[in-house]
């Protein structure tokens, strides 16, 4: 076999056998298929697409180039959960405790956050002594233990598919949907939950920005899900919108706090719709029944208590949450309705004021952000505030509102 | 600018700017773009394609990476030649000799082969002495004095095109005609001739597979050639079949010897056809006086003398060519007409025999090869020799000769 013979086959659209993806994938990962062999491989993939037979054999190449994690001898039903990405989007962090305090439960890997996606671990990391990178081992024993852990992706689960993953960000390959499902399912699978839930993120702020795409990956993971016996529910959300109030780690956090706590609004209806569909198909109850429970769990503070419980399993201090000191109010210059807020101009204000990751190697600052004031329909009159930044020091932000808030 | 960005573009199937294409490929020249970002832009290229501007801005960035040849100090019109690469090509070696003693001047900077494709600088050096690395100064010397040199592409010319040419061989990226285009084109406009011959390789054993690639190719090629304000002249011939007999270095260069001694066939006729079409575009005559002079520097044996000429003023002792003691004859186990010889698979045995290069590193011997004894339209009877080997060795090679000739 030939890797130039391969790359040139699916360049022509034509289908890749079970062994010629194992030769490129595997050679990659072992060194004798070059990153530029590979990119150029990847980018022909994004253009001529796989067909089913050719993502299921790349999952399976993804999974069987790493660890499995054995969760079989837990009792009770493993669900997981995972989101495309967005700008506020802090749900894990809401629907693991309520999951967990309905006894379901919750293994949770997650990663961190890269361009204008924010990341579970890195909001978790805002606490200090958060403890991100447990062993199988300590994974195990705390889901077994309260139902709910968060851990960054352990070092033998799926190795390729994080080198892959790496490649694809650096060489404008990462919209491609098998290329996704791949990735985003061999994790979930080699995670070793039995349900898994995905939150497929759709608008201008997501990677998918139309619900033709969405609605595209939502089939080919649920098809996989089903091919590996794993039961996978794809719900698909509006990212046009930044999800919630607060963007930027801690502020995340204690926004997730928040409704935890019993602040209403658009994110905490979906993570009532999403725990209740998790619960629904974990138990074979029905809808109304799971949902009945995630509200009595969220009314009597079962849930909130369960996060509480959860950051102090994993070494958190949570009275260390802080947020930056240099604010700056960005006001009305119109009087109206707000019709849109763009989520990928926050992401992106968000990364300017350091929350988020240009590349892997910044450094990021957990106590800036945004908190939006106003949201989507809210009234708004001269000189009302619409959103703050959270800033590293005084230094005022431009900030043309136009490009954020759409009021009319 | 922002390369992944820039390769979106691409992926997106938009054009890019000229200051999106310099800062691509210069990037990658003085490397701030890596590899595995030029291969996932060129796969991109491949699949998407080039419109004209972005074609023209790709040659005038290329030309712009190196240096130009300035021929306008010497008199006379200068016509350089290029063919796409086949089997058994050995034209230049014969048109260039014909058209010098024509008056006609050509500078040719050539290749060494690679693949199944044959280089004539590699031809050259099967002749001992033979100086294939010519400086800009003996090279122009060299066209004054006697009207004809082949030196291999100076250092400094184009030398962007040679590392994305290199790039592209290993990456499955090198049939993309605008890119090909590019190549070529970028090349001969820095060679610095006035007008620019193409003999375009069309069939099994040639990068244009089919007619309707070759016509895209010599529209986009004649199209570059105007814009630089270059007559460009590109004609299509068959590379279905290998190109007269012999195949293999010094093979080559005795069959383009016996050429211009007088061998007749249909080698002979397509040199005749390229060195008439050069002179009449050159000295603005009309094709039939250009072959009329043709066949006179042919049937004189000014043509084979020039040749003559040309070796010994490249320090090349034309006595020495060898070829292999160990040869095999393959004959015929069925009676009929020879219908077609393949170039492709012929060009692989040359290849196995090691006449050719597999990868840049590898090392050919100049003495082996092949000579087809049989060609298409002959008849054939069982036991007739097809064709012979010249191997490094005696040890018999398996051939299945239905690979090679179909006989009806």
């Amino acid at each position: 076999m030939n890797i130039v013979e391969i790359i040139s086959k699916k360049k022509n659209g034509l289908s890749l056998t079970r062994e010629e993806l194992e030769f490129a994938f595997n050679g990659y990962l072992n060194g004798t298929v070059h990153d530029y062999q590979m990119s150029a491989l990847l980018m022909a993939i994004c253009i001529k697409g796989m067909n089913d037979t050719e993502t299921f054999d790349l999952v399976d190449i993804f999974i069987k180039s790493g660890d499995v994690l054995d969760l079989s001898n837990i009792e009770g039903i493993k669900v997981d959960k995972h989101s495309t990405g967005g700008i506020g989007d802090k749900v894990t962090l809401i629907i693991g405790p309520i999951v967990a305090s309905c006894g379901v439960i919750v293994p949770k890997m997650s990663g961190r956050g890269l361009g204008i996606t924010g990341g579970t671990i890195d909001k978790l990391e805002s606490i200090k002594g958060f403890k991100v990178s447990l062993t199988d081992d300590e994974f195990i024993k705390q889901i077994s233990d309260i139902g709910f852990a968060v851990t960054g992706q352990t070092k033998n689960l799926c190795p390729l598919d994080k080198v892959i993953y790496a490649l694809r960000d650096v060489t404008g390959t990462t919209d491609s949907i098998p290329l996704i499902a791949s990735s985003i399912m061999s994790k979930k699978i080699a995670g070793g939950a039995d349900k898994i839930f995905i939150d497929i993120k759709c608008g201008n702020g997501a990677m998918m920005k139309d619900m033709d795409s969405a609605l595209k990956l939502k089939d080919v993971m649920e098809r996989i899900g089903a091919f590996y016996n794993r039961e996978t529910i794809c719900e698909v959300s509006d990212m046009n919108t930044p999800l919630g109030s607060n963007i930027g780690n801690s502020l995340e956090v204690i926004e997730a706090m928040d409704v935890l706590k019993g602040k209403t609004g658009k994110l905490r209806k979906l993570c009532i719709k999403i725990s209740s569909t998790m619960i629904s198909k974990s138990k074979g109850v029905s809808y109304a029944e799971a949902e009945k429970e995630v509200l009595e769990v969220l009314e009597s503070g079962k849930a909130y208590n369960k996060f509480l419980e959860f950051v102090k399993y994993q070494g958190g201090d949570i009275s260390s949450l802080t947020v930056s000191k240099h604010k700056q109010e960005i006001k009305s210059q119109k009087e109206g309705v707000v019709d849109a807020i763009s989520a990928q101009e926050i992401g992106k204000l968000s990364c300017v004021l350091g929350a988020g990751r240009e590349s892997k190697e910044d450094t990021i600052d957990y106590t800036v952000g945004i908190t939006l004031e106003k949201l989507v329909g809210d009234k708004v009159t001269f000189g009302d505030t619409l959103f703050t930044l959270y800033k590293k020091d005084d230094k005022d932000i431009e900030i043309n509102v136009d490009d954020y808030y759409t009021i009319n």
